[in-house]
């Protein structure tokens, strides 16, 4: 490696950083940025210079934004008595992109995971008692009364720990404020376009027990 | 999409063009970077936005260098009477990180490759053969006149052209010249670790054609 360019190597080893790339990829990458316009590349090293700076949480659902609230949070047509906890923005992307959601956000930043040391004081959790306490604390009028909390944090172990931590967290506030919101969690089943003969047993218990009429 | 913020976007957009990177690897690149420190962050930037310009092009052997001469030429203990003539940089990294090959390169920078309209005259091949031109020019007592030309394209049907392709020209200035240098190319062979079971038949063919005294 020592016959690389000292800039050339730098970069392979800042993008060998990243997760999923190995040396070789890296080196790739290093090398394929080469063709890459002047300007583009310099376009880039401005955005990656000035990324924790422009990035910043929103102060309602910690969703990551330019500005002090998120661009959902700021949208008027979001229904925002209903809210969806997910672990990750990645998360959240993945609802936004099918565009199948018109509620609004919580982002937990993590999952409660004992044996990499993250407990629910690690994540948002507190806040988003807060931010329900808060609502609730409002006048009926307003119209965003929340109605409902979607758990929707990964279904596997962390995940589900998470999820139920939180839904008991939510229980003992609902029944403090007297309040009605429904708390739900994500359908578990077959995944679209899958085979019956390769999927778990675990999905096809959950498939089989939570089968509908037709 | 046009949830995130936008610095964090163009560097996911930035990232997908980049081999093998896709839409959802360059988001979780992306938001991975924002866990780095502000320092690394700054310094990679700083060496994306001068890539182009510290990085030159070896002047005897096309590797890729900060100065006018790339390290490998440099060295003293190299055999220059040896040289190796690689696709790719990557290539000529393959076999450094080996430590396995004690004289120099020639990176042509591509493969002849008709079908993306890449001929002879797109790579660094007339520059390989001025190089051996004018060392077979110099006096015989410097001890680093040219006695091997190994031809280490790839195996694939562009790098077999390659390599025939500038067999012939330098059969061509060893005639010229009456110069007396070998013209070789890497064994054909079963890969290291490799399975017969799963070994193609062409390898094999070359495998057994070419088996040794054992």
């Amino acid at each position: 490696m020592n016959t690389l360019p000292n800039n050339l190597k730098q970069i392979a080893l800042f993008l060998e950083r990243l997760p999923g790339i190995g040396e070789k990829t890296a080196n790739r990458m290093a090398f394929y940025l080469l063709r890459f316009p002047e300007r583009d590349l310099k376009d880039f090293a401005q955005n990656i210079a000035s990324l924790k700076a422009k990035t910043k949480m929103c102060s309602v659902c910690m969703n990551l934004t330019e500005d002090e609230r998120c661009s959902i949070c700021q949208e008027t047509t979001r229904d925002k008595s209903v809210i969806t906890v997910v672990e990750e923005v990645l998360d959240l992307l993945s609802f936004e992109t099918g565009n199948i959601y018109k509620g609004v956000y919580h982002v937990l930043h993590g999952k409660i995971d004992p044996l990499n040391h993250i407990g629910p004081e690690d994540l948002y959790i507190n806040s988003l008692l807060e931010r329900i306490s808060t609502n609730l604390k409002r006048s009926y009028q307003d119209g965003k009364k929340i109605k409902e909390v979607v758990l929707a944090t990964n279904p596997d172990m962390e995940g589900e720990a998470t999820a139920m931590y939180i839904r008991d967290r939510l229980k003992e506030v609902r029944k403090q404020r007297s309040a009605k919101f429904k708390i739900t969690r994500l359908a578990y089943g077959l995944p679209i376009g899958a085979s019956l003969e390769y999927a778990d047993y675990m999905t096809l218990q959950k498939a089989i027990e939570n089968r509908n009429e037709y």
